[in-house]
């Protein structure tokens, strides 16, 4: 079967995500991101595109850590989840028939029992459509909002988030496959022989079991994961299906590939267990001209405060105060994300500049181009064995989506690199290409 | 105004709810519980009958005190919740437009932040029509799956609950009502200004806010509320806007319904601000003999291990140990919901039989007749001062429901009992009969 390359879009529950300003395109639908049409449009351009999933990217708050005020996030717009994930899931779910919905929850902030039920959930009335971006979650502003004073150590984190996927594994397994009966004659409604106690004991998450509902097609959602330290690439390593990675140049991400895929055989994995996905947004134009325009555009709206602020969030360490790189660690404490904070990094190398201009850069990455020219670099990455597709954020939601299904799938789809039609039932068979 | 009469529907995610065996019936619907059209089609019944809303009761687990086991719960198929309802829920808003939404969630199992996320969460995407059936959970089984060793004491899990409520209100009062500005040219998404920290600091929970969307049209979900012990009265008093009560003879809900609006007051609040709805199930049909015959048919279903299994769930003891109503309150500990005690002992006392024998009884209160007949009934209790209308549990779901919109309905419309269109626009709107 000839490789074709994996799509999976990272959402947030509002205008748009990554790109600060974006919600002040023309094209951003203000008057709608809070209403069940927003989520439904969105859902069905992604199938449009042949996208094997997505997933909202989420968190609890709003950032505050830059300047010691949410005031910035607020005004100028940050990217935060204005609604809750799950609550729009299930209208995605039931706009389209195969596209892979997924959410971000947190290993330290839900407890098993609701991750699994929900997941599960999800995963039964999407008929096999669920998907887990697992987190950890990095910001004491998040951990203040849940009773903690501030967010356990990354370590720890890590550790919790192991149980936490082992506990819900467990719950999952509750029901076998066949232990429904139904049956109104003999008043059989389950096998209780088929339902099982989980009894999962960790050292810092329990649960009993079983969990109280019949398995799903999926079994366990399929898991997401964005780990870029090296703990997080053990954690990726041994669970995730999905990885997500900065596209930093092609040595970059050809490195982060044979890294990751080398760590899976200690965990009993094989590199097709799971699919690596470089990090990208598209403009295009029928003209390199005009796609050069319309990113020129889109760039002016990022309010560079704004971007500053969102770095800030990001890395956990309050970039107003003239922080450099080398204090950054000193600075954040416990919080950040690794993988933001290696985003500037490589900026700063890439381009020569100070930390301080590359933390005020609007997110780079951006493929623009004509069809066919941005075609051109997916492939070439892709081919050169720097990752196995791509993970799409937005620019301007759904927006940007629509053009890439109307301008770009095709284009992928004419040089094979792309599916014409679902071959799976579930988002694991599409994703992984198992039988269906 | 003529008052008229409130309607809600409690459900569960499955085939049935409250009545063991239902789920045995022709018009169950087992091909589809665990699909999205199942509550779709529910919603719209219920909208049909010009309820005023509805919600999903909701446990974490299966239940096991009974003889130490789940088997009978699993295999006669015990109420339990087959879904999350949070997931169905917004399927449900989108079928429909007036209809109320909610679920039962727990203040001792969620964090207030997750609580205050998805209720505002789902009164955004209804159009403001969330509600909330405030629960502190009663059984060790969910705590167990919850990392806990057993239930909280009653008391505490009061305590508890009024902290979770108070922080979730502080927390849906983060942004002011017109905090949301949106404007692309000034590059102004929201005012800052009113936009506030929550800062909630109790003995058991603590959360500092700001929840990160804006305000919900109702700014805080419709409160509903079971309590029948003193500590449960006094909560409702406090905080629900509709109450549900058991329906056992006219004079204990006389009583009832007086006594909890006599509370009120030392709360600040007007009798007219909580709905007191008598609990009950109706069996309808052309004549008073084929109601009979079809309420004999649903009671024939009610498998007698089940209905016992289904009360030592409700009441926390183990009634396989021939427990009678002295020994309960040993045997249960920190368990067991009044409500459902008080049911099985008014049984007892009413027809003169043991406490064996009551809690071997499908739970009664149905009323069975034909359209007249039933609104005869309902008419007397409305007008007789022991409610202000009605919590509609199922006999088969959405069967009941449907019939209820086609028979009932029109019965009370013509008696002017019920409203013949929605006249608010928000469930609080219509539940209270506020302006619109």
């Amino acid at each position: 079967m000839t490789r074709r390359m994996k799509l999976i879009a990272y959402l947030k529950t509002g205008p748009t995500a990554t790109m600060p300003g974006g919600w002040r395109h023309p094209k951003a639908r203000l008057h709608d991101f809070l209403r069940p049409e927003f989520y439904e449009d969105l859902a069905r351009a992604l199938e449009r595109g042949m996208f094997d999933g997505c997933f909202f990217a989420d968190s609890f708050g709003i950032p505050d850590v830059h300047g010691g005020s949410f005031r910035t996030y607020v005004e100028k717009g940050g990217q935060i989840s204005y609604l809750d994930p799950m609550l729009v899931l299930p209208l995605m779910a039931r706009a389209t028939r195969h596209l892979g919905l997924g959410a971000t929850l947190s290993t330290t902030f839900h407890p098993p029992y609701l991750l699994a039920r929900m997941l599960a959930s999800l995963d039964l009335i999407s008929e096999g459509r669920a998907c887990w971006n697992i987190v950890t979650s990095a910001t004491d502003m998040e951990a203040r909002n849940f009773g903690m004073d501030g967010i356990p150590p990354k370590e720890q984190r890590y550790d919790q988030a192991d149980e936490v996927v082992e506990a819900c594994c467990a719950l999952w397994d509750s029901w076998d496959e066949d232990a429904l009966v139904l049956d109104p004659a003999s008043g059989i409604f389950a096998n209780p022989d088929k339902v099982h106690y989980s009894d999962y004991r960790g050292k810092y998450v329990r649960t009993r079991g079983p969990l109280a509902m019949p398995r799903s097609p999926q079994r366990r959602p399929v898991f997401l994961q964005a780990g870029s330290s090296d703990r997080g690439r053990e954690f990726a390593a041994r669970w995730a299906e999905a990885v997500f990675a900065s596209n930093a140049g092609k040595a970059n991400s050809i490195a982060f590939y044979n890294d990751l895929k080398g760590r899976m055989a200690r965990y009993g994995r094989a590199p097709e267990d799971c699919r690596i996905l470089a990090s990208t947004a598209i403009v295009v134009g029928e003209t390199e001209a005009i796609a050069q325009e319309k990113a020129a555009e889109l760039i002016a709206l990022a309010d560079e405060e704004l971007t500053v602020a969102t770095n800030s969030a990001m890395m956990g360490a309050d970039l107003s105060k003239g922080i450099d790189h080398t204090g950054l660690g000193a600075a954040r404490g416990n919080q950040g994300i690794a993988g933001s904070t290696d985003r500037v990094l490589q900026v700063m190398q890439a381009e020569k500049i100070s930390f301080a201009e590359a933390a005020r850069r609007p997110r780079g990455g951006l493929l623009v181009g004509t069809p066919a020219g941005i075609a051109d670099q997916m492939q070439d990455l892709f081919e050169a064995g720097g990752c196995d597709g791509w993970i799409l954020w937005p620019t301007v939601s759904p927006w940007m989506y629509e053009e890439f299904a109307t301008h770009v799938t095709p284009e992928l789809q004419r040089r094979g690199l792309l599916r014409t039609a679902y071959s799976g039932r579930t988002m694991r068979e599409n994703l992984l290409d198992l039988p269906a």
